[in-house]
């Protein structure tokens, strides 16, 4: 007999049950349920609804509970619907007719937006804390690789010199911001939706400024509708998540490029690698790959989820118990994936050599020598333009910009002079552009500073 | 020691082993994987990579393990990758050497691509049963309400009256067209990819066409490479079974409105219902509703495998491996959301009543008020003016189209006579719209003869 | 001859022009533009790349160019692909070889990047203020309905009594949030990309912070290669949109509901609704239908621009060109909606007889009476229980609660009196549910003050 | 005032009437809401409704606007919400009263309907022309490439060779199979709508076979309610669409790492490709880039229909008319991209040396060593490791597996003979791997000699 059944007169078909049960995937939040139970037991004492010795031994109870279910003993019944009423029952079950008094001015409604609050609160900042990490490892190799030059690509083609610093803290920069995406999700959330009931508050004179405060939260909802059909809290989660795996992705895609022979930038460690069934000579980037991959799933929950909440009528919709797989697989994804990005990031061998050799080829100096010109007082646009028939001529040619002569490039333009040589080698280059969030490693040395004091704010705060 | 490591110099880390194991979901595939190993063993045999006892020891070999994992004593090892790794290893455990030979002439890449197209097609078959046992549903109760009047909608307002059966066949029409899709994926799919092997298929003269007809493939593929890095087969499904969830949603949202108090049109049976845990008066329609919220779920898998794919350099990437989760997700979907939803269908109790008296109010008839002048020689506009202002004098009075006198007709125009009053009642509104694919019953009753042959026809083929 | 073909030897083809422009929508970002070049300009003035009396040619002259476009006088050319290339082929035209220098230190790159930004920054400004409008009409209309009883749903079954003033400042709730979401992003991307140039910075010492404060930014990036490449401020306020969205499809779906003929709660003026070209009588929730609509196209542009962005490497690619026109489809239909929207909630018609009688039937006082009986010791389960079995009774008898008699009640359980019969009036339901956040007049007022004191906190921020 | 207002009492607001009218983009559908119009009067005509002196009228006053439209002298009306409107006002202006007859017996619900199916059919039969093209394309620069040896790549990693044809072929297989989607689309949506007029048919005797035959569908819609609610059509193509601009989307990757100066397998004709504002040496290949990131808007269009679409009730409702513009939006991008990439491919240079330069590095041969042990008898699991540790060496080395001596080989196994050398040859890779499938030049050929037959049928069939 369901808790709910009084007003019925034949039960729900198995198929019905197996369908619309929820214990499978919601009695990961056991714990928060319980916290908040307790929370609501020591509400219901205050306001008078149960006496000190029942608010004890519910407390008790569900304490037990709590310990039983992290010790593995506790098997949850499929027909008993959801974590709630699996608590519930068990609670009964133990002390008797006071568990059933712990439902009072509270429903299923205001109880799993509390508990699915509490979680995702909990998961954010385990998050942050992931990312802080992938923060610090990438400032330290930053801070390792100040001079290791390499070539910066816009279309995938030379474009400019770089170095190794500068390219992994632009990586620093996006999950920076992944950072404050979380932590504003998080601190807008944390509002307690307990004592909103099932949708219109409760006859009782519940304190819920008592069982917010109990629960950690910063405060209490403003309206008891909202809080029972609000699933913001969880789109907003999966909006940033998908923020946080297309960074990965775009990471990863690069990593992938590096490791190909043609690109010879970078070895993955073999922990991180894989090899292949059929060809013996395989080292595949698999991790980056299926993060990369992963991307897929984190977009298909954010709008699996934006679907779900399209249309829905104020309050609770059956519809909602949609959002906790995606809660839930979005973060088990992200941990996932930032548990082997990080130290394979933190363990992969870089080839300065060949990063080298890739900014020497390709006419990555090319702009230099526009900017030389321009220096001089010819219009960019002029220098543009003789600087690309320079380019057309030297890959006439077969030559690279610095094998060319003085006379050379006279022929183009008399301003050029000695100079322009030394103006064109990469680590000048490199050195030259030296504004703020630029590649000069004086510039990226100021980042990598500004980076840590930013981290160390953050940790102390946690 | 992993079965490829030759040439790598030191484990995966368990991190990495954890996040990159895939055997947790696609043991799924076990059946298929061990049928494809025995069919691929024929062909070995028949190139003579194999000899006959071999063949003998890896045919029993495996048959002996799928009765294993049948009886549930085989417990697989997360160590070992996929479900590939695991049945090879399985089998060298029990038949030794010989069993190191199965994997000649084939890769992971082909082998997945063709487990995964077996278990698809197999789910479609099953699928296309369960849709045909909705269609079944609909006609039956279809052909019970050939006379049951209701209000048709458009924009949610009343717009002109239907019948029940009417509305019901217009869902047939929805999911016959979505088993025309679900078809069109299955056949096109149906081509073997087994001696693709990794990407460039085999120096082993392998006869493809044997496993393909082992297998009960329609014939194989065409290219290596595009065999192994192909996942067509799998968006279409996606895709095909987003509309499918789409038709669903579409019938579960009139469920949800014709079971509120404020329609009243139906009536669930308490076993597909639930209660409040608070409102003891409350009799949700639960299983409407989840269903509904369920095609958030596959549209997100739709996204996320094209996601998956997008930009994706050919051949084989490991991101590909995220493919299967949406698949299985969406089969356990489908499956779940029709096994709940048919026998909901068939126990619904409509209110005839309530339906009728709905058609009675809100001017469903003005449109046979227009046609009646437009038959009589005045301008279709110039009628529907005429009506829309007899329709706001109505509603200015309190009265319905059928409360009105003939003289108040004749106000209007003089071409009305007597038998107007006849031609508004609901039951000659829908009789009088006789032609094909219109609601009245003789029609209605044609399309449902006329479907009944078409299933008929699905099923002999089945 | 393109500006940068000095490298090429041949023109591209006239499709590729075609297929290649982005003028056609990028133009809209030509006061960005302008106003980003005059700053820039200055930059140049002061590190002494142009003189003081070019730098005046070239103010003037985009000055021209920006007052020529706003008269209407300018016709953009589709071969010079985009705003930045037509602006600098205006200004050369009109001032000769100096315009040819504006274009020194800067890129096309974070020219872009810095024109989106000023757009958005000005688009989600504008945004803040038409919420803050949708915001003031709900505390409005929340003001006068604070007695208007209506029944609160939850499954779209009938709950328990609420108020229409509660209903409408649930929906103050969630805009609220989307104001906060509004913000965040507008914050969170207020920094300066000027300076980054391709990809790479600049070898001039450009004052990044002068553009940056000439231009209204909060500051500049710490990182050029993200400033190019990062897209995240487009993404993020691509999610908070389609959670506005979200919003509005929920409200449009309740009031269309509203509007049937079934519920009969509200009436929209015909100033916001429309007819059918074929039935006389009907009046559509046009514009609330449309909304709901609407909200496919913002998830498809947040979809899509994650997409897009997925794999892709830094710095700048081709495929990020894609950014705009989901930015800009999206300013236009969040800014129609809400144009549209608030007039059309403002003069709708409550039909407050129709919500307080069905407060009336559907039993939405059942919890009340479970409430009764826990406050006079009966534990809430198991009252719980006793209510749905006299719900069922009711049911088969064809009453409602209120009908029941004193005694009818008392067989029930003895522990019921007299007062049971003013405890279940709607007035009293509601005003019972006086707890913060609940529906009594006393709560939703003070909710309403506090609204108030927000939203002139907003307004004077602006 | 509007044609539908009778029963109004006040006029629409201009904010509305902007906000709600679809002229400006459903305009694209004059040519067959003309026909459709045309179609029906000569149905009314034979159903007696007009005469064939009114018939004649009409059809000529609507050639008449079709052949202004076409002219360019036609300026659409906003305020008349749409182009039947439009259409329909045209025609009364010029015939008169005769021109408010053809309205009868039908309704913009159908008519929409029945527009946007003769729409997309004729656009499915252009892209199917457009796709033949590129895989006329495709045949053709395989056919002259079927011994340039490449090397197949999988995870981005040297797996093994093939040739440029068979790569080029794996593409074939893809459009092919889109073709079939497209074509499987056409068919199932070709019946005609019209006669079910706004959603529930007509009280005329109409004959919806003639307006079918008239307009070129293979039958008309079984049932009215669904012909005015279903866009499965619009649907099916965008999926169709969205796995096509998947295909290109991993094209053009490849085609963007190919033209990087690491891989140097191709270069992009001038004409395809774009510079830098700022970089003179900058050869970008946009095109490729930009088809690459338009993959996004059309998933975006496909995702944004299925919201839509979710959890509409029957029948018609306003939220549908937003499926025109992904419709159009998608057809538009299909069109443009092929129209660039296909002249494109056709003029890429492709560097056939670089292609076998790395083809002879990274080990592509390895497999075959393995296969060679395999075929002496050694079980492949076994030789798979000995090779795997083979390469191992060599790196250490810094060797290839051609550069080893037959002692090195036979250190490993004793079965290697003087052959092996001959065997790990690229080109005789290659000639071995002669399953049906694989690169080998006589299977490719065999393959696109089968595929110049399935053209030449598609192109008959025209």
């Amino acid at each position: 007999m369901k808790l709910w059944a009084g007003r019925f007169t034949k039960d729900t078909k198995k198929e019905m049950d197996d369908f619309h049960s929820s214990i499978s995937f919601d009695m990961r939040l056991y714990r928060q349920d319980i916290l908040g139970s307790i929370a609501h037991s020591e509400a219901l004492l205050k306001c008078g609804i149960i006496t000190q010795e029942e608010y004890t031994k519910i407390r008790e109870g569900l304490e037990g509970i709590l310990g039983d279910i992290e010790k593995g003993t506790i098997h949850f019944d499929d027909g008993l619907e959801d974590i709630h009423m699996n608590i519930e029952k068990l609670l009964t079950d133990r002390i008797g007719e006071t568990g059933k008094k712990l439902h009072t001015a509270r429903s299923r409604n205001d109880q799993v937006a509390a508990d699915l609050k509490m979680y995702l609160r909990e998961m954010i900042e385990d998050l942050e804390l992931s990312i802080a990490g992938l923060l610090k490892t990438l400032a330290d190799l930053a801070e390792q690789n100040l001079g290791t030059i390499m070539p910066g690509y816009t279309h995938l083609q030379h474009a400019q010199p770089v170095t190794l610093a500068h390219h992994l803290m632009a990586y620093f920069e996006m999950f920076k911001r992944d950072m404050g995406r979380l932590k504003d999700c998080r601190q807008r959330m944390d509002e307690s939706p307990l004592g909103s009931c099932a949708l219109a508050g409760t006859t009782y004179p519940l304190d819920r400024g008592l069982t917010a405060s109990l629960l950690g939260f910063n405060g209490f909802t403003s309206n008891s509708l909202d809080s029972v059909s609000d699933r913001d809290y969880a789109v907003e989660f999966l909006a940033a998540s998908s923020v946080i795996m297309m960074h990965l992705s775009r990471f990863c895609e690069e990593l992938i490029l590096w490791s190909s022979s043609e690109f010879g930038f970078v070895e993955m460690d073999d922990a991180y690698s894989t090899g292949s069934s059929i060809m013996p000579q395989k080292k595949n980037p698999d991790a980056a790959e299926l993060i990369r991959g992963k991307v897929g799933r984190v977009y298909g929950n954010l709008i699996g989820l934006l679907t779900v909440m399209k249309g829905l009528p104020l309050a609770y919709n059956k519809d909602m118990q949609e959002d906790k797989e995606s809660v839930f697989d979005t973060v088990d994804t992200l941990k996932g994936c930032l548990s082997v990005f990080v130290p394979m990031l933190a363990t992969l061998k870089f080839n300065n050599t060949a990063m080298y050799k890739a900014v020497s080829s390709g006419f990555t100096n090319a702009t230099d020598v526009a900017d030389y010109l321009a220096k001089k007082g010819v219009p960019f646009r002029t220098a543009h333009r003789m600087v690309g028939e320079l380019v057309q001529s030297c890959i006439q040619r077969g030559l690279s910009l610095d094998e060319l002569s003085l006379a050379d490039y006279k022929k183009v333009s008399p301003v050029f002079e000695e100079d322009i040589l030394d103006a064109i080698k990469p680590e000048n280059c490199v050195k030259a552009r030296n504004t703020p969030g630029g590649p000069a490693p004086q510039q990226v040395k100021k980042h990598i500073e500004k980076s840590r004091g930013f981290l160390a704010e953050i940790l102390k705060n946690e």
